[in-house]
């Protein structure tokens, strides 16, 4: 089969490797049709990590089951399915609590991960049971919605974590750091939960528009002490809600610096953090900081629910799409900012 | 009158200053009749923070009314009343929402506030209305009583939002950092909350006696891995709830170290970090991360409450009595640990 495989810096390439194969009973794997590139691919395509070469890329897969480990009890050939970002078995203490990324049998895909990579033609799943979220037969062909849940697979997931760790509900006034499309799915999850005033903060005025298409109420386009002082403003002193979707230690000090005494800040963003002065900025305003790696299978069938009747769509951000040979030019999109988010449409004739 | 100052390391004598006076009609004066010496103190004490030569010192407040303020409606000559460690006017959006360490009007206690110390004989208190508490008439000249409700001038708040923020409830496991004042009012204000195992990590065997007094079911003498791995073979792989109540980076990291994914940690202890290390820890876990200065008065009354009727008592953390001119000798016993905490009988003859 095809796949997209890492080889350094700015080097991706699309090869043949061997097929994958059922290797635990409890293992199916899918035909990709639809995958995508994610902003924290970028962290190896621009070697801030290492990860083998070699390896295969790519976290974000919906497709096709065509073989099924026997004892896979819920899926059967053929299902059109969506899997997380990571597999997890859904019966530990863990899954149970809705912690998914904390599962004990968790895997992630390549290629910082023990599996292979999702932007390939072909893909073994294991934890299939508890991993995957199959797509209502009625929709299975209609790209259209199947465009609208591909983000699910993280995205949108990742988004609407920010949102829930930042206690966002009904009425409420949310700030967004962030305008990447994680950032957007956080501003749409956001609207969804209820919030009667969304802030983006970002600096791209054409992810901005995005956001207000997404239920942006106001945006505020710079960075560091301006943006601050803007939010400060607009929120007469800061927002009980603020949703950090970067990562960056200047996005989370923006975060300590905006949140209101007795606020909430969720962040999704993996911290790259030399220092902690946003904690002791935390501190004194008695904040409540909460986040992590989203569980994403936990929100899958709520947002997809909401897909599917239509009140909710997050394609917006997926705004180029390349097929599986596209990928290298997918990524370098990314990379220039050209693309929030690039959908790859595997193996379309 | 009498009032202990600062001159530097080490150096706190009881010198004759000025009468406090009121000085804004929200102000009363208060005979001090008791307060203490808080681990905080410590800071100052061992020069870790350099305030004025000639401050006073303590924020820890229990005493009767003497003069009032004319705009003061709820207090009159002759109240026994109870201060948090700071000031607050009851009446802004702050104080509704009970963060009153955020309140607009808040003051603190010298060396490092604005307003007197108050291991004096007699301190000014501002938004006297807001700020202070009175003690029922019945238990006014009841020495045992008192000595009960000094700690909740601080410490016991303070171990109280420990618990609250890591969201301790009925029938959980909870672990608490530290075996200072606050940490051992930690172990009491989870048992109150219904923990029905409470884990406390320290160093000072006397004081893991004193914690097992007050609560404590298990208790883990060690520090660094080994604390680690003793308590991750308690409780079978970490704890859902973890009360850091020391604010050492050390402790951070511990606490980070032993939650439990999608567990809670409340933090009390202001946070002295020079890395950010224990974020990440977090981050992967899914932990939720609260805490702050404790709004002391939101919890007063509560507290109140159940020590005057006999199910919480604080008072073993108060270990040594001084009077005002035992102040010095107070502060050298808590620098060389022989005291937990120390009370000052101010006044007495």
């Amino acid at each position: 089969m095809k796949s997209a495989v890492y080889y350094g810096e700015g080097d991706i390439r699309v090869e043949d490797i061997e097929d994958p194969e059922i290797e635990n009973p409890e293992d199916v794997v899918i035909r990709v049709t639809h995958t995508c590139i994610c902003g924290s691919d970028l962290w190896y395509y621009r070697e801030y990590d290492d990860p083998e070469e070699g390896s295969q890329t790519g976290h974000e897969p919906m497709g096709i089951v065509e073989e099924v480990g026997e004892d896979v009890t819920s899926l059967e050939e053929g299902d059109r399915v969506i899997s997380p970002f990571s597999t997890s078995c859904g019966e530990c203490e863990f899954c149970r609590k809705g912690i998914y990324t904390s599962c004990k049998k968790s895997e992630f895909y390549s290629p910082n991960g023990t599996l292979g990579g999702a932007q390939a033609e072909k893909l073994r799943i294991p934890q299939a049971d508890g991993t995957l979220v199959k797509v209502p037969e009625r929709y299975e062909d209609n790209e259209e919605v199947l465009k609208k849940l591909l983000p699910l697979t993280d995205v949108m997931g990742t988004g609407h974590h920010a949102a829930v760790c930042a206690n966002v509900e009904e009425g409420d006034t949310a700030v967004v750091i962030g305008d990447g499309a994680v950032g957007l799915c956080a501003v749409a999850a956001s609207k969804r939960l209820g919030a009667e005033r969304i802030i983006a903060v970002g600096h791209h005025e054409d992810r901005l528009e995005v956001a207000k298409e997404m239920g942006a109420t106001d945006v505020v386009s710079s960075k560091g002490e301006e943006a601050v002082e803007e939010v400060m403003e607009l929120t007469n002193g800061g927002a009980n809600h603020v949703l950090e979707c970067v990562g960056a230690e200047s996005a989370l000090n923006t975060a300590a610096q905006i949140v209101r005494p007795g606020g909430n800040i969720g962040y999704v963003g993996v911290p790259h953090l030399e220092s902690a002065d946003f904690v002791n900025q935390m501190f004194f305003k008695n904040v409540r900081f909460e986040g992590g790696p989203a569980p994403v299978r936990n929100y899958l069938e709520e947002l997809m629910e909401d897909v599917l009747q239509g009140t909710l769509d997050p394609s917006p951000v997926l705004n180029k799409v390349v097929d599986l040979e596209g990928i290298p030019e997918g990524y370098d999109a990314m990379d220039n900012r050209e693309a929030i988010k690039v959908m790859v449409k595997v193996g379309e004739e």
